[in-house]
């Protein structure tokens, strides 16, 4: 019998993974493309799908393609299209299902990088048999996936699930959306690199990271500066878990979930930002919710996590298991 | 042919309101019963049940009751109970579904108010023909009922939807459930005449408010000193609807939804409440929702809409049209 595969495609802003996925999450093959080597989009697919052949062909007649799941900026789940990027080279609205499918000969099915996280979440990671989870993905911004009683939540036009954008602090940090004071501003990588240069301008204990230059310094640095014991690297991830838990005590208001998940590089920190979190979580929720959400990690293999999310929507909404 | 009917109750802190209402929203007949004359509440449903036979008596055969629905605080869909309402006479979980049904020999259903209100507004009211949409009551405190992909959210333990208790001033004002800036604490009848309070207090302006006892403010002099032009009235409505049109912006980036509909007390000032709390809205909003999501009037008749909403359940969760 042929193995049934589904082909995962994310969409970043500087790379494009794309791989072939089995039903239990083992990533047959992954591979990697430049997004922004060229702002023409037919081009670019023309290129990855042209990889893409490469690599099924490869597995000869032993796999059976399901069909295509793909995370994107701005992905639009509804209309199959990314709509204003603002971070990708292709402008405007691209229509990219139909695209794909043109070229593949295969369903394809597209929502944005942190609902096909929610989507890797529920088929093979930590939200395995829950119906209501919500993850949270801190990378350079900050995104959410919503599941509520089984499915995405995409609202009335297909782009709910913004709580980065959330108002933490009235009136405070500008936001690359342009507004004041959204979560993504504080509770990022980008996020706590800013607060972390904000505490060094305004303070004057030691610390290693006044050695890296400002424009240069990263979460990671944070990260590990943090682990050393540096008073000021700890109070940083402190201060974004507040601005993280305070949100998130809103979002369980908002829904009840079983679980959060927070899912993508300064997730990784580990305790340094799961403590600082989860005390004002709970500290800032209604007593009915206290002590009964949990906070998980992401339990996607942090190589393949994006392939494996887009990937998962296969199964979720080609396959319907 | 029989008229269909569908039995709804709403039990508030003080008063409880029963009636009967078909399919098309006409209330047929409507009761009412002291909610607080007894801390015994099997004695309290024999006395509402005796006065709900008496009025179903009064239609003779000319009716077909489907079922019940009931609107309650704290009221639990998934189990059927009120668990530990802070209002209401009756301590601990009372078993609400169960109680009703032996004595009715009717199957029932319960909800919170504010879902029961969100009920009304699908069937009834406002969001007939909506699949997203929330509904904010805006009474003593601040309730909502939330609608995504035309279910109730009601969440891993049946109480989501607290939106009046997420936070929307940091370290601000108490609020009855115990935090502090909690958007209930500001965006209701008692949050509004806190907010006058504070003003006459702070400030020197002459205002025909300061005529009456603090203790005795309620926010509909708040609303008749606003129509005569008073400047501090006018301005705690302005503060009020900032603080809900933040908060709604947040909704808003969680669920995407078509509408939110201003149910209750403090929803009747009208254009006093909607016109400040449309515009921060807006301004919070990140630029892909905005002037997209409609801000509504409930369109429930006042005087039955609490029993409408609580009737309506029976629609959708009874007889399932």
């Amino acid at each position: 019998m042929k193995k049934e595969v589904a082909i995962g495609i994310d969409i970043g802003g500087t790379n494009t993974d794309f791989g072939l996925v089995d039903r239990e999450g083992h990533c047959l093959v992954k591979k990697s493309l430049k997004t922004n080597g060229t702002n023409n989009v037919e081009k670019f697919l023309d290129e990855l799908c042209k990889d893409l052949k490469n690599a099924i062909a490869e597995f000869d007649e032993k796999i059976d393609i399901k069909g295509i799941g793909i995370g994107a900026p701005n992905g639009n789940f509804f209309t199959g299209k990314i709509e204003f990027a603002p971070n990708l080279k292709w402008q405007g609205v691209i229509p990219l299902v139909k695209l794909v499918e043109e070229r593949m000969q295969l369903p394809a099915v597209l929502t944005n990088d942190a609902n096909a996280a929610a989507y890797g979440e529920i088929i093979y990671g930590a939200a395995k048999g829950m119906k209501d989870f919500i993850v949270i993905t801190l990378g350079t911004g900050l995104g959410s996936g919503i599941v509520i009683n089984g499915d995405m939540v995409y609202g009335h036009d297909g782009f709910a699930g913004e709580l980065g954008h959330t108002v933490v602090v009235l009136d405070g940090r500008k936001c690359g959306c342009g507004k004041n004071g959204c979560l993504e501003a504080y509770a990022s990588a980008t996020g706590i690199v800013r607060t972390l240069i904000e505490m060094l301008d305004d303070r004057e204990e030691n610390s290693t990271l006044r050695k890296i230059e400002k424009s240069k310094l990263t979460s990671k640095d944070i990260f590990l500066a943090a682990k050393a014991g540096d008073t000021l690297a700890l109070e940083a991830f402190e201060i974004t878990g507040k601005y993280l838990g305070i949100k998130l005590a809103d979002a369980i208001s908002f829904s009840s979930p079983e679980a959060i998940i927070l899912f993508g590089g300064l997730a990784r920190a580990g305790e340094y930002i799961f403590n600082p979190t989860k005390k004002y979580m709970e500290e800032y929720l209604l007593p009915i919710f206290r002590n009964k959400v949990k906070l998980l990690p992401s339990k996607l293999d942090k190589d393949n996590a994006a392939v494996l999310g887009a990937a998962a929507m296969v199964w979720k909404h080609i396959v319907k298991v």
